[in-house]
């Protein structure tokens, strides 16, 4: 490597447990397996669109235990020591530090976060944003994080100041369409830093994560992780660093976060069904329609989300896909 | 036999074509081989409560030629020769004129003809009134029917005067409320009377049916029902022949026409919806949910009917289920 390039290595967090895209993602198989936008799974994309400015090699994936094998069978060009399985759910806290530890032994190794579950319209733009976050990060002493140009006033999402650098957190409906007159971005998840910095942030705001941060531990993974909080790195260490460089972006990004995104990229009929698989609709509106084993007949319905597999129909109200969870209390 | 009994046999008419519960229902496995209520299926359900009246030997049923077996296998009791497959679709018509044929070989037998299909909720008033039709039919010279006594004012049935013994086809919503006024009768399709009766009947007013209920053709069945009408005994016959007897029955009829029967004979959750096999349903209302493979979740939908089976899914508006056909003109 020539000695000024900037050694980047990029980490993907795939700790999604499959329930917002249930019946089509289940916990043995979750949403970033996905294949329904642009053929290939969205962390398969979410490797994808990273190359160039990294090589495979550079690539780490930290996700649940159980999920090692099929995400090493989905991303065969990957070392499969850097798919790296976590013993249990500790949340986007012990994820990020777990990154740090394998992908950063040196300190200016620069290292970038990025969720596998997400989707981006303008991968040379995402790519070029990326860049520059790498190159700001390599040069400072703060995290970077993308921020992204809010496309209307959405309640899920976190928010960071671009002027501040300064986070917070899921608004209401009026505090979102503040957020927006003021200038706000929403906060996607991907944050870069030198190994050093993720190191040292964490060693100032979350200690109990510093020895999975820096590798030294000598219990066995399961036993560090067991004592851990389950808390995310956004609450952890982003809301409370006193402020981060951020990086705006506007490379068609959305977080895939459920059925809907089904109405955003795929065709309609003309009477505003989307339809995936064998699918017969008469006099129906505006339905999301996903027949991944028997066919599906809709006749006289409107706004539903009906999803079919070998084990389970779904038929859900759009205006309640946000409920999913109400479903697996009872399954 | 003693002199006096009378000779009553029972036909059993099973051409239903499994339209209006598809996809419980098919063309293979049509309505009268349901076993949604009561547990056996409503062929069988249709023989077992004319027992008493009838000895299996007694009963014939006639269906398409393609359901010949499967009626056997249902009903394994009845002489296999007394299940008669009908070449082609020619409607009830011939479908009554070829009963006559089989088990009217005696012009004094009486023969009673039954759909394959429907509900009966009181066995033993059906039966007295079965009894009854038959006792008048052999002493007289006119074919007998059951009127029902209408529950509200169908537009779905015909009606009967029982005063005068005059048919009159599927009225509108004004009309119907007008014949139940006038104490009509609705017409459940089952007639009753010698053998020599209908004969003369068909002579009267079908004779291309004659040969057929006389036994008497030469050339094939297949051949003989191509040169025949589509048409039904009601139009044929029944609004022709210038009256018959009613004979009154309250015995909890239903013509289990579409799936709102499930709404009749199911018990209902405390938010009225209906259950089969293994279904979820969260803050719905007032569904109609029958899994017979893949379990079903519904969260947030009213009024649906929603039945799945291995090859086929349908979520249909409840209002809409009488428009059942225009999913087949599209599968």
């Amino acid at each position: 490597m020539a000695r000024n390039s900037i050694d980047f290595k990029a980490v993907i967090l795939a700790g999604g447990c499959g329930e917002r895209f249930w019946p089509l993602s289940t916990p043995e198989r979750p949403k970033q397996f996905l294949r329904v936008f642009g053929g290939e799974s969205l962390i398969r994309q979410s490797v994808m669109r990273l190359l160039g400015l990294v090589r495979f090699e550079d690539v780490y994936v930290v996700t649940s235990k159980e999920l090692v094998a099929a995400t090493r069978r989905e991303l065969p060009e990957l070392p499969s020591d850097n798919v790296i399985g976590e013993p249990m759910r500790r949340d986007t806290g012990a994820a990020v530090a777990l990154g740090v530890g394998e992908a950063g032994s040196d300190d200016r190794t620069v290292v970038g976060f990025f969720p596998s579950d997400q989707m981006v319209a303008d991968p040379r733009r995402f790519r070029a944003s990326v860049k520059k976050a790498v190159s700001i990060a390599s040069r400072g002493r703060r995290i970077v994080t993308l921020g992204i140009k809010p496309t209307f006033p959405a309640t899920g999402f976190g928010y960071v100041d671009p002027k501040t650098g300064s986070f917070v957190e899921k608004p209401d409906a009026k505090k979102a369409k503040a957020y927006l007159k003021k200038g706000y971005l929403w906060n996607a998840g991907m944050f870069i830093a030198k190994a050093g910095t993720f190191r040292s942030a964490l060693a100032a705001h979350a200690p109990d994560l510093v020895p999975l941060a820096s590798g030294r531990f000598s219990a066995e993974l399961r036993d560090v992780y067991e004592a851990l909080p389950k808390i995310s790195f956004d609450f952890a260490v982003m809301e409370k660093c006193g402020g981060v460089d951020v990086v705006p972006g506007d490379f068609g990004w959305d977080d895939v976060g459920s059925f809907a995104a089904f109405d955003t990229y795929f065709p309609h009929d003309s009477r505003g069904n989307v339809r995936e698989g064998p699918c017969t609709v008469v006099e129906s509106d505006s339905n999301i329609c996903v027949a991944r084993s028997a066919r599906i007949s809709l006749l006289g319905v409107k706004n539903l989300v009906v999803v079919t597999t070998p084990d389970s129909v779904l038929v859900a109200d759009k205006s309640r896909i946000s409920e999913m969870k109400k479903l697996f209390k009872r399954n």
